[in-house]
C-alpha cells in the first residue's frame, strides 16, 4: 500500500455509470519527502482533505469496494493517525 | 487512477479481432504539472482532444468495458469537469 | 496500453514450455521522445522489425493470447498505422 | 518480489474492517544502495524493525494472506537471513 | 517481460510456507545499458549465476509455477541464448 496525503477531489458528470457514487479524491502519494504523483482514488474510508491516508492499488482496490466489478484501481482503504519512522 | 489529457489517437488496421470497434486514444498523464507517459486507453466515456479524463488501469480497464475477454490495460471510465486541489 | 518500436528478437532454447511456439520480440516503450525501457513481448499481431505497435500489459497480455495459463505479462494486440497526436 | 528494510509501522483506527488484525510496516525498497520508496506491506512472517525483507506485491499479497478478500497489495512474505550478490 | 541477469541468491529461513522448496534469485533489471533495480525472482529455468533470463512479473508469475496460491510475482522463465537488437 502507499501513503498519501489528500489534496484534492474531481467532479465528473460523464463517467461509466458502476462509478456512480463514488467520492473520488486527488491523493499525492510520498517518496521520501518528495512529492511524485498525484493519483485519483475512491474513499473508502470517510477521508477529507489534508488526511493522512492508506491507498491500495491494483484487483485489491475492487475487494476494498465490495465490488466486483467497479472499475477502479485506487482505493483509500484507510486514514493514517500516525507514523513511526526510523530515518 | 490517473489524470491525463486526450492528445491524439492512433489508427492500426492490423490488431487483435478482440479489439475491433474499440476507440484508442493518447491520453498524456500528468504528474505535478509536469507530464511525464502517454499511454493508450481505450474510450469508454465519450473523449475528446483536449478533454481532461480519469484513466483506469490493469484489469479494471477490462471490467469497465464489461468485456472479461477484450485485452486491453487501460480505459478512460470519465470526463473531468473540475478539479479542485491544494498544493 | 503502451506504443513502442520493435527493436529485436530473443532466442532462449531453456524456457517454460507454455512459452513453446510464441515469438518474443524485444520493443522499445517510447516516453515523449525519449526511450524508456526495452521490454520483451509475445506477438499476436505479426510484427517486424521497426513496427510501431500497441502493448498490452499484465493479465491482458494472456487473455490476448487466449491462453488463460501463459504465463506472459506483455503482449503486442497491434500495428500501428499512423498516431495523430497534437502536442 | 522486492527487497526491503523494515523502516517503521503505523496506526490507523479507521480503516476498511478486512484490515482488522493485520500488521502494517513500512518498509524502505531498496534499489542499487540507494532507497526509492517507502511502501506499506502486511506482515505474513513476523518482521521486526531494521529486518531485512521479502515483499511480494499485487494480486500475491492477497494469496500470501489466504485470504481473497483482503484488500492489500504488498505482503511481507519472509525475513532475509543473508544475501549473496555479485557486483 | 524483462530482461535481466542474474546476479545473487538469497537465503530466508522465516519465509511463508507455500515458498518452500522454491529457489529465489536476485535479478539485475537492465535499463538501456543501465541498470535500474534489482528483483527477486522464482527460477522456474534451471537459471545460475550470470546468466540472462527471462523474467515474468505479475499474476503470470505464480501461472509460470504451476500453483494458483503460491505468492510470487516475478518469475524466471527462461534462459536468454541470445538477443538480436538494432539499436
Amino acid at each position: 500500500m502507499l501513503i498519501g496525503k489528500v489534496s484534492g477531489s474531481l467532479w465528473a458528470t460523464r463517467k461509466n455509470e458502476k462509478l456512480n457514487g463514488l467520492k473520488f479524491l486527488l491523493v499525492d502519494i510520498e517518496e521520501k519527502n518528495q512529492y511524485r504523483q498525484t493519483l485519483v482514488a475512491a474513499d473508502n474510508a470517510g477521508a477529507g482533505f489534508g488526511d493522512l491516508v492508506l491507498v491500495t492499488t491494483g484487483s485489491s482496490a475492487r475487494i476494498a469496494l465490495d465490488g466486483a466489478d467497479i472499475p477502479v484501481d485506487a482505493t483509500i482503504v484507510g486514514i493514517i493517525d500516525s507514523v513511526e519512522q526510523t530515518k
